[in-house]
């Protein structure tokens, strides 16, 4: 799947004079399960800032689903393009920490991305034209077995942002060991704050027409909230591309017991 | 209401040479209910940081009483004058968007707010003396309906807070659409995290003499937590000059049963 | 135990030329009890960067235990050596704001921390080698009762990162008020949100060979989660260097019970 042919070596892209037209192409977006309000993510911006200081670091997401790297990996996917091309994802969901699981960097169609080789990086480089994959060969002199984000992957995305990989840090790979594929998710991936249900499933697997079913109950699209009647459930488009369930000032999760990892199913 | 007699041409205060002291005027502070954990206020952060690199952006509070824009706007409007003269305020409480609803921008005593014509940014705007307001009339190219916050307002944000909007991309109005008016909120409007109940009331709608009613019980004055003994409810004037239920040592909300939207009530 | 002989005097240390080799030693490290998610954090953010803008400011912990400074003491101390010499710890767990307590400067082993006499800082303090003690005597123009933080606190700690503190603004002191001294303690200081029971105990308090007894539990010691059996609980150094109460794939401070405050026994 991945080396396809007549791509540009990564560090000629990298260090091609055109490749970053201003500095704000280098941000960081952590995409992980480390927890918002936890003392983890702290740890990681500090090396950041230790290694590459006044570099923009965007909280993407971190709380993706802890327990489900394959639905981590289908929003990660749905997120990325709403980010400039050039930004480099710090992205971990790992939790086989501590094992025998390959970090990776990866580079595909114009996006960077660090993490661990578990399916995480998968979808997006699955439905990439064109990608770029490599094992990180650097190792830290203080690497704890249970944070891998902080020792190993964190020092790696500050100096791929800032062109400060050096050539043994990497070495080139063929193909990923863990790979989900390109194909879309019938399940719920995420639920939001106010409830809303995401599933993996974007607007080239389902259409205006189709119901979604899920457990016993069909729901309808609708374009916005405001279409259906307070207290209604329905599936929209949401503002990453994923058919969303929602209830019109009401919570889908909570009403319609839906949690990530459950599955539906599309009505033609 | 708007448009005071007298007020300066917006774009010439913006432009003023002695307008921005230094640059950290410029910072924006984001007032939101997308959650503070969830997927939303990065994908803004990465359009700010797009738009505008090296721009100072503050979580001001991205858990803004979501069912609730009344509160909300009691809420940002105790909050403003804690930040410095100049920042652009990215408000937005906004439960009907892909609606009809009219999007803003309001200069109001040298404070700068982007956010939705939903009564939002009306309690600030009524108690200002010097108000200017203009509807955007910018649009962009991508506009999901349910995410104004990231495609439509935080570009306009970011070009407000580093003077690059264009003259057309704002057009003058003369008052806003919703409108709370200018009086304290006899009610909860926030309770923070150690249980605390904040009501919209300021010194000007209650004194050190008055008791505040909640319910069943009423509570008498205390200047510190310190002066009451451990677990007594009183009421206090909190850190943002709002009249505030607490309890010593205690969760006041919890304790006693209060939610934002309950009514309160001043005995003198 | 402060004052130890022969250390240099803070401000000829502050001002050295070679103290800080770039910029990015001046980081700004938040541990506090404000929550991560409230409105507190971000009016502390707007004072920092209205007084040192463009200053990096790291969310270290928003959520350190509220009602036991004694654990978040044990805790902060175990965070400090993560981050690079020189930070300035914005430390505030601070139940008795408005009393009596005394606002400090602490150096202590090439970091800097402001926040209050009340035992928070008297761990790391204890344990160092070379330390510099001071009372702030400056008072801010406007000092809410409730809010140290904002209003006293962060120009502080602010002025301190950038060495623009004045001779008068600190008192050189000669011990801490309250002080918890250098020793470990038997207890969970930190719940994350995996469900990870941290304990106050490092390396040299607790071996391999050592079992942890909590209530009618004794837990052994795994290198790693991939060591045990789904489900099964044990213990093992966590990437601050602690010992720490773990499920593989589970829950722990739910399935035993667990909470902040709760003592472990060390069996040898």
């Amino acid at each position: 799947m991945l080396q396809k042919a007549g791509s540009p070596a990564f560090f000629l892209w990298q260090h091609a004079p055109c490749a970053r037209a201003s500095v704000h192409t280098m941000a960081i977006a952590l995409f992980t399960d480390f927890g918002a309000s936890d003392l983890y993510i702290g740890q990681v911006k500090a090396v950041l800032d230790r290694e590459a200081p006044g570099l923009a670091v965007i909280d993407l997401l971190n709380e993706a689903p802890a327990c489900n790297v394959r639905a981590s990996a289908h929003l990660l996917a749905a997120l990325v393009p709403w980010l400039p091309q050039g930004t480099v994802f710090f992205a971990v969901v790992d939790p086989t920490v501590g094992g025998a699981r390959v970090p990776l960097v990866l580079e595909a169609d114009g996006y960077r991305f660090v993490g661990p080789d578990n399916g995480l990086l998968s979808v997006w480089c699955a439905r990439a034209a064109r990608v770029e994959l490599f094992r990180i060969a650097w190792t830290p002199e203080r690497l704890t077995p249970s944070f891998h984000g902080r020792d190993l992957f964190a020092p790696i995305a500050a100096r791929l942002a800032t062109d400060r990989l050096r050539a043994d840090d990497l070495v080139r790979v063929q193909s990923l060991e863990v790979d989900f594929g390109a194909d879309d998710l019938s399940e719920i991936i995420y639920v939001d704050h106010y409830g809303n249900a995401v599933t993996g499933l974007r607007t080239c697997a389902v259409s205006e027409q189709c119901a979604i079913e899920t457990g016993s109950r069909r729901l309808s699209y609708a374009r916005v909230f405001g279409e259906v009647a307070q207290g209604e459930a329905f599936w929209y488009f949401n503002s990453q591309g994923l058919a969303e369930i929602a209830v019109n000032r009401g919570n889908a999760a909570a009403q319609l017991r839906l949690a990530i990892g459950d599955s539906v199913r599309v009505v033609r």
